[in-house]
């Protein structure tokens, strides 16, 4: 092994840079000393096989699977929210038709922590795939209100970080890291075959606010023993340096909570506890009452308490019936609807049609969340409207209210330099944040051939220390629209986005139902097209085209009903297009009269 | 004046803040030194009305109106380019209602610069009110390409910074400002009521890259004399300090050129020939030839060079059918395509879809140019597509390749120092960037009550020394669709952003045209709904629901064809609602047979 090292190390290492090369070595040289140690991974029979269902390619829907001869676990099941193009999708979740296949070998579910694109699509996964499931406590917390939500039985294991978990051919120990939301975990998950760390979403914060700080010592020891791979967290790969701490919030809220002289409403993600306590902390010590607003947030808010993860005494909460006979200075909400989604309470706010919070000249609205990429617009808007309102706003791009969840390059460095895998693979981002930081793995010494890149659905193989990509599996998206699952395919959400476009043209037929022969139309009507008022002259030169057309089909033609809607389909189509530029859909309906 | 000015300030002196009183008191001081001189302005005989149709709680369409007496003026007339929820709308222009009923009194239209938001709505305006254009070259050279375009034909009068245009009761000085586009100018509007300082797109740019500065010296000179308002450009007034020299950007890609391998694509605005004259400098300085890409680049290149605005050898540019003979390290493309437009040459090399032009790994694309709010999501894909090529790519968010042409905080203050107004009106914004930059007068000391906010439509009144907003005109946005203007109106619109969200449903009814008895139907049709294979039973009922309700109806009631669709609308639509929480466009087609 440590001359397969020393010889690859040596032909990869006349690298680009100088540097390169001796990182290489100087990383080689650590790795040799570990592969020397007792602790080395004893020659397994089988392959260990990872494959992402969601999460590589995108930022949403994650959803790990690793499989070791009879035995599957999943890493989270999470959703995505839809992009524009998707016009009338509630949620996306992954498909999981490869694990239909080999549902008898699914041990266990495992999260690393409680947000909506880890946790989001188990509803949906464990109504088909019932199996046990392992979170820490607020994980699990928050997921018991989806279950119940969705009417969904599971069985939930509690575990705590340190704790060890076995899962046929699988231990996986928790390890504690920072993050946006509570109790938050990586897994070091071992097989025959070695030990994989997979970092879920982290940080390095050396001040967070319940004092739980990522437990590097763990990692370390993982490092010295011998790590096969490390899977980490791409997200804020573009940012340098250090992400900011959590703390650093509160301190400015502190700045900001006693220069406001009416209320303060602060809209904030409803899973980010130390968020909620820090504003509850700063409203309490400007002696205003908290109202929580949002269905999510007085959700989680309840089951943080609960748990004892959130400190907030009774008599600092109001009811909004309170709200009246309250003076304004002595009020702070905190509610959801940062991302101005349409409909929330805080959307309702700035538009003045909320029945019972009113906002005022004077008032303060802290957007203390970060702008999700997509919804620049709905916030712009939003901020617009409360500026209408006579509120002043403060949000990232003005104020120090917001930090990220996210470990920077540095603090991305030093997961791979503590844990000193031998392979790295880049989890948790769009295409680009995979590239970069594979990159990133590069400059700290990892071997080129070593730093591995995978999306969706393909498989890295990991066999006696060797690791490669050789097989792509089916993975997909299914959308969630409604009450139902699936109920709007690939097929329907085509339609959706054609009609959005260009509107819609159809082409009424009847047909005689005994003699096959058209006797009626064809009708043509429009709707998003052209004014119907000021265009009966073009629709006429579209129905005589149409016309044309059917006469010079032969009667076996006729018979068939679909080559007549693609004929009619086709002659409308180029007519629209050559004409007036357009692309309507085009809707033949033929009626059996 | 002067006791009044007094008076006002001591009002008003007692605000939040001690520094506002005495910034106010230092204010007046130096404003009541400048009533004192020859050039005050003469009683007048009439108001000054100022009117914005567009650009006033939006960024996009700027178009204002001067009117005094009988004579009008125009500053400026653009587009803006659709929302998400505007789906199939090619842009966006002015509603010109209100100018319509006053056409006769239209003396000319003044361009401050050749930006889109400042100049797309002319070749329509032009059509309707044919009126004289005053401009810069660089300004009018843009222009001149859109009419052409539109087959429209003007009268158009290039100017220089410093000339003095007469058009009736007013008299206006174009004052050189620096933007990103180059020949960009503010106006001094004189009429009997006083100048009105109309800033246009501006920032203090100390080393541009052309060394025309902005000039405050007149700026100044208008200020000694008494400026009556000020309208000034809020885009950036959310941030702090001072807007990054056009410079900077050059030194940046200075750093970047020799470090990339293989081919350059730098990717721009055609507008901001600065910026293209810097990366041209930059490739002659690296060896490499440039290759001109997008229809806008090239023809707002061509009239930059015929006017002398932009100096590149001919021998530096390359045809693309060069570009299979040339080295690789010897290219660098400038092209459009920065906002990841679908259909654009970027978009389509992103996605490998381009015929003549394809990237490697060693690659370097550069986005050398800001994320326009609401094309994050598109840009973002198109650095992962570009990722998937094997380039290397730099945006503003990670590189110092771009910076803003507009003022920031410390800039705007000094304009408003400088030109020492009696009122202000803070233009070229949002809701939100106009409520922010009236705050920032009031912070240099402009007593509140003459720090205005007015948005589209109201008409801010000017009337011996005083101001008051009591009107509100019509003005609104029209929509260009295709080949037509208005062909989309508010009406169509509203259809088509329906048919996206929940699909739609026909329901054909076939009626017998003699005695109007219902003897078809009713067919139920449906479009991005439900899969029609799996659901025909929920259709079946949907059908019943329709029937039932059309049988209790009377004769009368079902002669009437309207009334019909009306309720068949509102069956189907409770009934969807109800059952299955969607909201499709319900179609009634009533067919004569």
């Amino acid at each position: 092994m440590n001359a397969d090292r020393e010889e690859i190390a040596a032909v990869y290492s006349g690298g680009e840079q100088g540097g390169k090369e001796e990182a290489t070595q100087a990383y080689t040289a650590v790795r040799r000393g570990a592969s020397d140690e007792t602790n080395a991974a004893p020659r397994s029979n089988s392959p260990l096989r990872i494959v992402a269902l969601g999460g590589l390619g995108e930022i949403g829907i994650n959803c790990m699977a690793y499989e070791y001869g009879d035995d599957l676990i999943l890493v989270d099941a999470g959703l995505m929210f839809p992009d524009a193009d998707m016009p009338g999708v509630d949620y996306v979740i992954p498909d999981f038709s490869w694990l239909r296949e080999r549902a008898d070998k699914l041990r266990g579910i495992l999260l690393t922590h409680g947000h909506e694109d880890h946790i989001g699509a188990l509803p949906f996964l464990l109504r088909e795939f019932p199996a046990p499931i392992y979170g820490t406590a607020l994980t699990l917390g928050i997921l018991e209100g989806k279950l119940l939500e969705y009417k969904v039985e599971a069985d939930l294991n509690p575990v705590k970080p340190r704790d060890t978990v076995t899962l046929g051919s699988f231990q996986v120990e928790f390890i504690r890291v920072a993050h946006s939301v509570v109790d938050g975990c990586a897994l070091a998950i071992r097989s025959p075959e070695g030990v994989v760390i997979h970092t879920g979403d982290f940080k390095l914060d050396q001040t967070p606010v319940d004092g739980e700080v990522t437990d590097l010592a763990t990692f370390a020891r993982y490092g010295d023993q011998g790590v096969l791979a490390l899977l980490s967290d791409s997200t804020n790969v573009e940012r340098e340096g250090y992400t900011i701490s959590e703390r650093y919030v509160g301190e400015a809220l502190s700045d900001l909570f006693p220069k406001c002289k009416g209320r303060i409403i602060v809209a904030a993600f409803s899973s980010n506890i130390h968020r909620v306590q820090q504003v509850a902390d700063v409203a309490a010590a400007s002696g205003r009452k908290v109202l929580l607003n949002g269905r999510s947030m007085i959700a989680n808010v309840r089951i943080a308490r609960q748990l004892g993860y959130l400190k907030i005494s009774d008599d600092l909460l109001m009811d909004i019936r309170e709200l009246p006979h309250i003076p304004r200075e002595q009020v702070c909400m905190i509610t959801t609807g940062s991302q101005g989604e349409p409909l929330s309470a805080l959307s309702r706010i700035a538009m003045d049609d909320h029945k019972q919070i009113k906002l005022e000249k004077g008032d303060t609205v802290i957007l203390s969340s970060r702008y999700i990429p997509g919804n620049e617009r709905t916030i712009s808007e939003l901020i617009n409207h409360l500026y209408r309102r006579g509120a002043d706003v403060h949000h990232e791009k003005v104020s120090e209210v917001h930090v990220s969840g996210h470990a920077s390059q540095e603090e991305l460095k030093l997961m791979m330099n503590i844990t000193r895998p031998r392979f790295f693979l880049p989890i948790h981002g769009e295409y680009r944040h995979l590239v970069l930081h594979r990159r990133l793995a590069m400059k700290v010494g990892i071997p080129e051939e070593r730093c591995l890149l995978a999306i969706n659905g393909e498989v890295v193989n990991f066999y006696n220390e060797t690791a490669c990509i050789e097989e792509t599996v089916e993975t997909g998206r299914v959308f969630v629209d409604g009450k139902g699952v699936g109920d709007v395919g690939e097929v329907v959400l085509k339609d959706r986005r054609h009609l959005s476009e260009d509107g819609m043209v159809l082409v009424i037929l009847g047909v005689n139902q005994h003699t096959g022969e058209f006797i009626y139309g064809p009708e043509i009507v429009s709707r998003g097209f052209v004014f119907e008022d000021e265009s009966q002259a073009y629709l006429q030169t579209a129905r005589e085209m149409v016309r044309e057309a059917l006469k010079e089909l032969s009667v076996e033609f006729l018979a068939d009903r679909d080559e007549v809607r693609q004929i009619v389909r086709q002659t409308l189509k180029r007519f629209f297009k050559k004409s007036i530029e357009r692309r309507p859909m085009v809707l033949p309906v033929i009626l059996e009269m």
